[in-house]
């Protein structure tokens, strides 16, 4: 950040009276400009026994498999969110049942919220930024070639509560595999 | 916003190819500013049969009772971001437990996490935020003079999960008041 969104003059970086941070503030307005954390939704998709992954058409980590998941916008829940994100990705419509999982990325300045939901029908399609999906058996998920270790962390989740019915707690960080399930 | 904060020309509102919402795009660099929801963090921090609660010496809601609660900054987690409101409203030195809460506050663009805490000490001290504090009995919060919804909520919870040990589900939104426990 250069300049104020405000008033266009230009910022510097300093230390408001009474904060503990250095922030950017406008030398002409005066305008504090803080910046945080941005909020991901996802929702790993159950289908029968599958699960819905994607194929990324995009940077970062095209080519590589995950849950419809992104940004949280303006002007909606974190649940309408990620149903958004699993039409925009899979077009798929969903019914939510649960979170599964809070994990703090702070390296990236992301905190993700992904919830449990069900596919309410398995018509589904790859969206914009979707090269290819498939509903995957749970013992076929593409281990080795998910896009993010939170991916990989929430479906191990998705996997230890997959019998599960009733409330749950989220997980609040990675989780170890679960043992495989006898065939 | 009305100038970009990259390289300080003016913004315009326009939809980005592919997108499905209105952006703040620069005329100049072609930057999209995106905008996004905020995240709250908080934490009910219990000592003994008692819990905490400052009283606002700020706006908004200047007067009333809260527990500790702030925005999230780039580079913590939710839960040390939890224990630094704790830190610069109360002076408290807490340790998290558990995820109480999660709530969107839509029109406000918040997504508010709120933990369950416990005081590590009961010596705390209101922070400049903070005309007052002190630790409530459970039956003596001061339900009427509260200094938003959230928060009553989120008393709510606590109530409930008061005497519950072992793993429990995130409140995802308002909750009844508990029945009144026999003294």
């Amino acid at each position: 950040m250069r300049y104020c969104s405000g008033c266009g003059a230009p910022v510097e970086l300093k230390r408001p009276e009474g904060d503990l941070l250095d922030r950017h503030v406008c030398v002409g307005c005066g305008e504090i400009h803080y910046q945080n954390p941005k909020v991901v939704v996802g929702a790993v998709c159950g289908w029968r026994d599958k699960v819905l992954l994607c194929r990324r058409a995009i940077e970062p980590r095209s080519g590589f498999w995950t849950i419809p998941a992104g940004y949280l916008e303006i002007g909606e829940s974190t649940e309408q969110g990620a149903a958004r994100e699993a039409w925009e990705e899979a077009r798929a419509q969903i019914a939510i049942d649960g979170l599964l999982a809070v994990y703090n990325v702070v390296r990236i300045g992301q905190v993700q919220l992904h919830y449990r939901a069900r596919l309410l029908s398995p018509e589904v399609a790859a969206g914009p930024e979707t090269r290819e999906l498939d509903l995957f058996a749970w013992e076929a998920i593409p281990w080795a070639e998910l896009a993010f270790p939170t991916v990989q962390w929430v479906l191990h989740r998705a996997i230890v509560l997959r019998d599960h019915t009733g409330p749950y707690p989220p997980a609040l960080g990675p989780e170890e595999a679960p043992p495989q399930r006898s065939r």
